[in-house]
């Protein structure tokens, strides 16, 4: 019997190569999913591609979207972040904030799914996430299920759609040693928001100060180079 | 007092072109949003452009979006229509039937709602539509706002978002009326799945058939060449 396949979101990131990993563990096939949406994603989408590979993943697609068309001035106070790293570009639009943005990323996880005749979306939100986010809760997440069930022919057949978001209660340090005890490597991922040219991490960005002290706590040497520290 | 401004879904069809001066007649200011995702776009954004400009939409925005990436081998058991406008082109690829389409359309609209600061969305599905997709029903559509309630940081300080679909239980014939009622000028819109080079409507296809039996049935004649009939 082949074995059951989920689509697994990935960016690139710590988060989404340790939700991989335990789409693996749980026993799925996983088919990889990116997004190419935004300032980053150059290097971001290079990470995603490494980490797929890296984790035995054949199916790996990357979707092409583009939410700056909606423009992005009253998005700005939102923005948790304070560095972006093309000034030049669209300077209002928020690096890590995209409105409605997991309602989206879902939607095209579920468009998959449907053509895969899968089930199962994984996605690496986690505790860090949805205690900022309104779309990374719990209750967010039961709710696309529940859409998920109306919203294809699938589900309307019996086909019960489930989110696993296996990092919802996860700190940064349990999600690093997660992830390494499943095998992940994570040299080959990326989190940093601001990269100098070489690529190399900053080391001082939101993103790579959670980063680093999430290993930290874990006890353990991230493997990723970094401009400073 | 400014209006309250709402997102229309505008395909450049006969539905949307209803839905979007009811909108109007409601009293929101709409801003019009399409999608270029396939075959038929180039005549249907143009269709669109024009209904949304002679309806008076200040604000109208095309999201491009690729759902091929999916590959389409597993839907073909599920297109309902028969003819494919370019046939070199992917054809496996449906041309009505696009997974998960209402969900990834509605995700695209609740963004710029967010970006807006808009909790109104209209949307042209009607009766001949959810007899046949499971994302044009009735029970989809609530799913949808309880959804964009838990997604977005406007529906947890409070906003109820509406998904307006006022043609849910209309006719095609009834539709015609009500456009014309309210002013729309139909000879602005395209429907036809497979129009000829010089984008003459081809009179045969179940698109044009369906248009053809609603301005029949209205008692009214439908403003735009056809090929044939």
């Amino acid at each position: 019997m082949p074995m059951k396949r989920a689509v697994v979101l990935v960016s690139g990131g710590l988060d989404s190569a340790t939700t991989l990993a335990i789409c693996n563990r749980d026993g799925f096939e996983p088919c990889a999913l990116s997004f190419d949406y935004g300032q980053r994603h150059k290097i971001e989408l290079q990470a995603a591609k490494r980490v797929a590979a890296s984790l035995g993943v054949r199916e790996h697609r990357t979707a092409q979207i583009d939410l700056r068309i909606f423009g992005g001035s009253a998005l700005t106070d939102e923005i948790p972040v304070p560095k972006v790293r093309d000034e030049k570009n669209t300077s209002d639009i928020p690096i890590t904030y995209v409105p409605a943005r997991n309602t989206i990323f879902l939607s095209y996880a579920l468009a998959w799914c449907e053509v895969l005749g899968a089930a199962d979306i994984f996605l690496g939100v986690n505790a860090v996430d949805y205690s900022g986010y309104p779309d990374c809760r719990p209750a967010f997440i039961a709710a696309f299920e529940d859409l998920a069930g109306l919203a294809t022919k699938a589900g309307v057949e019996g086909t019960r759609f489930r989110i696993h978001a296996p990092l919802l209660e996860m700190s940064k340090a349990q999600i690093i040693q997660k992830g390494l005890e499943l095998g992940v490597d994570f040299s080959l991922t990326h989190s940093c928001y601001d990269p100098a040219a070489d690529l190399i991490a900053c080391g001082t960005c939101d993103s790579c100060r959670i980063r680093l002290e999430g290993f930290h706590e874990a006890g353990q040497e991230d493997p990723i180079p970094y401009a400073t520290g």
